[in-house]
């Protein structure tokens, strides 16, 4: 970034505006500035500029410029990243927001051609009047684009049953960062033609180019009758066993999330919901097949541990009892002024023990851990409490936040499942490669970002990336909001 | 390869020898050495030696002596490739079949963790006791091992439902050009932690690394009901307006196969088969739902052009039927000396255009392409019949064979759904790259395949790499037998 001089920065300032007329090119002090220097869990730096391009074209000649002037760039959906991965210290933020066409829905084929800031939750309306859906729903599904959710690699309820984004993209059409624009894979369902370069893409955080549309493979909305239940365990062990029973029926269940004590006394609270208390909960949505009703789900529960067990009556009620899970990140801003989010995944064997470990490191540095997450494939998102402005509280949450990543990683889990690494987590997933995989697997993965980024423009100084420090998660750039 | 003399040849089997035992080195003019020299479809190379390793330690070791010594080196399982992946003129061929063992099934995370040379049939086997299975399922899992699937990037029948090899892969432990041990990804149903480098694996033909184990998605057996049913139709449009009706009515079968008049014909003749005879055929699985029965199904194919539809009465019956389809190949060696077995995709509202195609195409030349395929996910399996002895027809097949994939590569398709590029399909394979997704995605392609083998020994002059030369498909290594 040598040429990263004032006069460079003017010059190239001057150019995009020039490219994009100025009033869309937004500059420090300029109203709604201030959005695009932080994400959703609060993560700071301060752009150079804020470029709002109207098509791929105007992506390209912008991507290009970035290259000429050596400057960061990193394109922006609805910033909901939780790890930092789209805020850029004195770089380019390209706010995608008008690239933002359902293409085609193509009911013959299923599939969904769109620009990539559609959001999902937009996508999956249009989808519905065709009867058709989109599986990947994040939490944050009501502002997320696709591209980010591309970039993230996002997952959300249904994974348990339908996987992450990565099962969904067929292809994508791409600037790379030297400007030229290319269609990696093909937007068909088998394809064998090359290396499978569009999966590369997903959850490459914006670090090996910039998405500008996505065929995404949509499937018909399923007609099979669901049960809402909702099953109060006493213990994580007893939880534990119900989801243990649960994968030795072989049940493959739609949705299957726990929640914590704090999460559920917190959604009476704060969300006015009529969910009961409890030390733990499982939420269940289970398709009735041959053999399989309310009643024959409510037994195994009850079989296998769990004190009390509600089949959801109405859709309201079933609606009532997701929302607690749903927006547990609301929950958690309620309790504490800071919240440091987790992302781990660990082996669904493992669950029981990890849980029991998170409340024994809550007793053991006096911080509330409230705890929600992904049972059906071994998500877990705990929120470490803390107050930004005590630094020992930070230096608290610090500590913790590192021992809950080295344990992942020691039973044999990843320290992240859905969020990414950004700047949140180089420290750790460095450590999880090295671990699990080896110690030449970053290095593979860092000449891999060169293959695609020679000058090391795209997102640069996170998650593989050579030149990255191993960010404090409490730093600086410190999250006040959580979210899950 | 400038090193590659005699004394150098003759230094590097001794030292082969010396660590896998003579006995388990096979060179020209050993029993079962020409074996070696040929995949399945008939593409011939005469490789260096032959080694069978005990277990990845071995391989390790010799894929450093083949980088110290800049020898080709190709893994080989069952060799059922069909686009001469797993031949090699001049290097080492590693027989896998020592690494054979499934090392674990985990019923409670659902993950088994094998060898590269289990085969597919032998894993479902095993899983089949325990609930699970595994579902991809290329016409050759009887024999085609799942080291030689993931790189293949195989998929099946159950395509349609259930997705490719990459679908189900989730971690890799693979052998590097330079003969380090990693393992690329997590057996996590979700996993953020770096590039996705396990599934850019999945598909590279043996180019990238030498896939030692696998952990994979296993899922219970489906447990509901279903219907096996043979529609015949007098026409491809026909056919065609009952594979749209299917998708309007957002059916997703487990099985959706097509076959022409020669390959229902053939198998009466050759697999003694009781299929009955129309200009085309289509072979539906579907799972029982509500609204959905054998007679609704029944019933939606007749009122789309089917002129008979044959619910199977017993188990005998629809093995039968699918025995036809499964055994395409045993027809079409009973037809000619040589065939050329294609395997594009194209778009399936183009399905009928280029089924039609297929037979102008046949018309044109006259010559007889017997067709059969996966129309639930696009996928044509055309073979070009032809005398290897005679060189007008083989010009003739060649010319078919570049009209086949050009056509498919104009409607929007690929040239290769899951046989792989390999020897066979490099011209063209390049020439959808170039039309479909830019002139600089083969350049990204290549230069990955330079990060992972910097020396270009992995499976060199084929698929992507820089000194590929555009093979023709009929060429000295012509293929004599053909297989779907």
């Amino acid at each position: 970034m040598r040429k990263n001089s004032q006069n460079n920065r003017a010059n190239l300032i001057s150019k995009v505006k020039q490219l994009v007329g100025t009033e869309n090119v937004l500059l420090a002090g300029a109203e709604k500035f201030e959005e695009y220097c932080k994400d959703m869990a609060g993560y700071e730096a301060i752009p150079l500029m804020v470029a709002q391009p109207q098509n791929e074209q105007q992506v390209a000649v912008i991507v290009k410029l970035a290259s000429q002037h050596l400057t960061p760039i990193v394109a922006r959906g609805a910033g909901s990243s939780l790890v930092g991965a789209v805020v850029s210290a004195g770089g380019i933020i390209l706010d995608m927001q008008r690239l933002n066409k359902i293409i085609k829905v193509d009911t013959v084929n299923w599939v969904a051609h769109v620009q990539c800031n559609v959001v999902l939750d937009d996508l999956n309306d249009v989808l519905d009047k065709l009867g058709f859906f989109f599986p990947p729903d994040p939490a944050s599904s009501f502002i997320a684009t696709v591209g980010g959710a591309i970039n993230t690699g996002a997952g959300g309820f249904r994974s348990v049953k339908y996987g992450t984004m990565r099962d969904w993209v067929l292809a994508l059409r791409v600037v790379l960062s030297n400007g030229s624009i290319v269609n990696l894979g093909e937007p068909l369902l088998k394809n064998r033609a090359g290396y499978n370069l569009s999966h590369l893409l997903v959850g490459s955080e914006g670090t090996l180019g910039i998405v500008v549309e996505a065929w995404l493979r949509i499937i018909p909305k399923p007609n099979t009758k669901v049960h809402h239940l909702l099953a109060l365990f006493s213990s994580w062990e007893d939880a534990g066993k119900a989801i243990r029973k649960i994968r030795a029926q072989k049940m493959i269940p739609r949705l299957l999330e726990f929640m914590d004590r704090e999460a559920l006394t917190g959604a009476r609270r704060e969300l006015n919901s009529k969910i009961p208390v409890a030390e733990c909960a499982l939420l269940i949505d289970v398709e009735e097949t041959e053999g399989t009703d309310a009643k024959s789900i409510s037994n195994l529960l009850l079989a296998s541990g769990s004190s009390k067990v509600i089949v959801a009556r109405s859709t309201a009620q079933a609606e009532d009892f997701l929302r607690a899970r749903a927006l547990f990140r609301l929950v958690v801003n309620s309790l504490s002024p800071n919240a440091l989010t987790e992302d781990v995944v660990v082996p669904i064997d493992r669950l029981v023990e990890y849980l029991t470990f998170l409340k024994e490191l809550s007793s053991k540095y006096s911080v509330k851990i409230p705890v929600a997450g992904h049972a059906g494939d071994g998500n877990v998102h705990p929120h470490i409490l803390y107050d930004a402005n005590d630094p020992a509280s930070k230096k608290r949450a610090e500590r913790i936040f590192e021992e809950i990543c080295r344990y992942a990683i020691k039973v044999g889990g990843s320290v992240t499942g859905e969020h990414g690494v950004g700047a949140q987590k180089i420290r750790y997933f460095r450590e999880q490669l090295a671990q699990h995989g080896g110690e030449e697997v970053l290095p593979l993965m860092r000449k891999i970002k060169q293959v695609f980024d020679p000058k090391g423009i795209l997102n640069p100084g996170k998650y593989v990336d050579r030149e990255a420090r191993s960010l404090s998660p409490v730093g600086s750039t410190a999250p006040h909001r959580s979210t899950s």
